[in-house]
């Protein structure tokens, strides 16, 4: 184990968070809250912290997959707990496993919140809750890939261990370039919702941190009621763009450079949007009786298939009075989730359609033994290496999921919450159903609870594996026996 | 497509189900009911219409893999139909889809009902009902491979298509005596509940019904309150019984031959006792609470663990009352079920122990990526056939269980009622939390929510995919175009 490249990067990441923390410090200067100064002093720690971890370069700059897996998960649980100090020292959230709660479920792009009201905390806070989703919606280590130099192809690891999605294609040759050009349509994306938002009369502030949420996919807002109470065109403007940040970068990488043709043949996008229109028409037509107004009823039900499915998690209406048909629905969008290499949580609709793909094959091996075709997926064959680890993917989760519930199902709660507060966390949607409906939080869970859904949350943006590999006993005996001896073993 | 085999072995399985309707007529006599009149009649009619099917001989009797599939999905649909008429025809069950439902229910050994009451049907009904899931336990095909000789080795697609669990094996060289054997270890377990059971004072009526419903692991009582009316002894007697069935047969084939070494280390009999010791103890450490005597909680507690992992469904208390984190505990056995080679439903316990070892070796591949052990179970490696064929089926279970579960939706009921009962029916459990809990039944449904359980509990007795296989439109195609000149086909 490479320990050095480890606190070097850690260094890097805690480096980049005081920089990125002055965001809301200037917000709060703008709108004179001394909470700025608590945002202002844990940036400074931050830089200064981040600072002597970097101080020495590392020796070896070389890592594998294991070392890159150890690194994103640090990464993410570092900026998670520095990230989370502003809540706690300025008593906003003054409990510290809930102001850790609401920082992760920021970072993951999650939106579980365990605060019961929001619109009692100050700006400054209010901003860095929705910059978190911006931030850990393209992944910081993306973004320390798109500024720093790391020498080698290892750092292919790192983007392997962040992205979300079964394969991680680089756009361009270089790894440098694909992070540059990811952060860049991620940037410009964000900045056209922003002005929209703002051109159709909504407040700056609201615009930009909403603009944060709806591109990180990741579901804070600033009311109280979440989007219910912005304009139906706001509302408009919100689901188009939750819908747009969850289709894969690659649709934009090749408009960009004009690949009409492949862009538009992209399997998984064609699926993404079937299951938005199957969903949305299915769910439209089930609340026809209770929203007689069509245009109201398309509205919100187009909301919220695009808040869930996207794994955004905002909301205009309570998704738990709807009937059961159209709740089932929504629970299986979250499982769903968007694209692979998008900013979305969820499984990925990529996985489901190689496992849709899986089971018709089968069938066609029963009826004819002796055809051979091999599964494919835009038109090309796809690798036994991906379709076997879509299917561990697929076992993993489901035993995260099952080990998870069982442990948060000694607080008591009903199955029904134990159930979607999993789905909600694992899937980084946010809210869920009953107690972790839009209209409730997670405040109520056991210190116990809230611990698996952290696990869970950063799992489930992580993918899986990179978490599992930190947890592994073997892997932290490895740390502690080669730390003292680094230059030795490489 | 051999039409004429299916027509044969057609006709040989409603000759036997003739024969096996005498069993209820006889009962009836004993007890003076004209019902049994009924029964006399429609298995008179089995006979004769079974005769005429197997008149003449089949013009070839070779057959593949999807004749297999199609000819054990009807004889299972025909020995449903023809099941259900005696209930029918007596108003027992007035309801065609119901008496449909109930006895589809019972040749699938999954034991949900239909009915209100069970202390109103004739003795007739009751033993018919009972016998059904001792039938459909080992399968009604492998008893026609145990007496009817068909040649050649093609049969091994009948066994393959009915038996449980991911592979098959051959206990002995010849399929004809494995059935045999199978039958015979059945046969004679079955005798020494009931006799065990009389000799506890049970009325034989009962110890024969009961002993029937725990070997096929079904799940009809002839009380309507199931189990808990009888003694405690006799509780813990159907207990043992239960998770003796739940065993895979391959264990009392190796005791039979003194094969101890083999017999005391499979891996699968040690993951289901372990699951058995696990679910217990936390529920019974979880009812502590609410059942203070400890003899009464544990006997409760395995009752229900050994009934819903075995998927038998019997109950002696309403387990929809218990804590959460119990009810949790209990679904998770439903989706688990007994070994491979039982007469339990569920996925199999080898499933899961593949999945778990799937998953194990995946870490360990990121861990020490030069490492190449392959899976092993019993200390053999896996065939990596096995290994896909599990994934897929993980796959294929998991899209009908949400296809059917969005369809029963539709009826209104509550979000826990719809996923239990696809549990409770897919899995051939029986009964499931809420609407459908141990005290309710599933007579609330809508005709095509029945319909679509019957699917399920069929799908799930036959391993879903000879059922898939048969309701496929190729399949059909091909028989309509082939009926007209089998012999230039074959």
């Amino acid at each position: 184990m490479n320990g050095s490249i480890v606190r070097y990067i850690l260094g890097q990441v805690i480096k980049i968070e005081g920089i990125l923390l002055l965001l809301p410090t200037l917000t709060g200067y703008i709108y004179h809250e001394r909470v700025a100064n608590y945002y202002l002093i844990i940036a400074g720690v931050s830089l200064i912290l981040g600072g002597l971890l970097t101080l020495k370069k590392p020796s070896n700059s070389v890592f594998y997959l294991k070392e890159g897996c150890v690194i994103t998960s640090l990464s993410w649980i570092f900026l998670s707990i520095v990230g989370c100090l502003p809540f706690y020292i300025s008593r906003e959230i003054p409990n510290f496993v809930d102001a850790l709660f609401e920082t992760i479920s920021g970072f993951t792009t999650t939106g579980a919140s365990i605060l019961y009201e929001v619109e009692n905390l100050s700006r400054s806070t209010l901003m860095w809750r929705s910059f978190t989703h911006w931030i850990g919606g393209m992944g910081v280590l993306v973004f320390l890939l798109a500024i720093v130099p790391l020498s080698g192809g290892s750092n292919f690891n790192l983007m392997r261990a962040e992205s979300p999605g079964p394969s991680v294609g680089k756009l361009v040759p270089r790894l440098k370039n694909t992070a540059q050009l990811l952060y860049m349509i991620y940037f410009i994306m964000t900045i056209i919702e922003i002005l929209i938002l703002v051109l159709s009369g909504m407040p700056v502030f609201d615009s930009i941190t909403l603009s944060f949420g709806t591109a990180g996919t990741g579901g804070f807002g600033v009311r109280n009621d979440s989007i219910a109470s912005y304009t139906a065109f706001q509302q408009w403007v919100i689901t188009i763009f939750m819908l747009l940040f969850g289709v894969n970068f690659n649709l934009y990488y090749l408009l960009l450079f004009k690949e009409f043709k492949r862009a538009f043949s992209m399997e998984e996008v064609k699926a993404y949007l079937g299951i938005v229109i199957v969903a949305t028409v299915s769910i439209v037509i089930s609340l026809n009786r209770y929203i007689p107004a069509f245009a109201d009823n398309l509205r919100i039900t187009m909301f919220q298939v695009a808040s869930i499915l996207t794994t955004t998690g905002y909301s205009t209406a309570d998704f738990d009075t709807w009937p059961t048909f159209c709740k089932l629905v929504i629970v299986l969008l979250m499982f769903s989730g968007g694209c692979a290499g998008s900013t979305a949580g969820g499984i990925k609709v990529s996985r489901f359609v190689i496992g849709v793909k899986t089971v018709s094959k089968e069938l066609t091996g029963y009826i004819h033994p002796r055809s051979v075709k091999k599964i494919q997926m835009d038109e090309k064959p796809i690798d036994h290496e991906v379709l076997r680890s879509t299917n561990v993917y697929f076992l993993t989760y489901t035993m995260i999921f099952v080990i998870s519930m069982l442990i948060i199902a000694l607080d008591k709660e009903d199955i029904v919450t134990c159930f979607t507060a999993i789905a909600a966390t694992l899937n980084n949607v946010g809210p869920g159903l009953a107690m972790v409906g839009p209209s409730k939080n997670f405040a109520h869970f056991s210190d116990l609870s809230k611990l698996v859904m952290m696990i869970d949350m950063l799992a489930g943006r992580l993918e899986l594996f990179p978490l599992l590999i930190m947890l592994n006993p073997t892997v932290w005996k490895e740390i502690i026996t080669t730390s003292g001896h680094k230059k030795k073993k490489l």
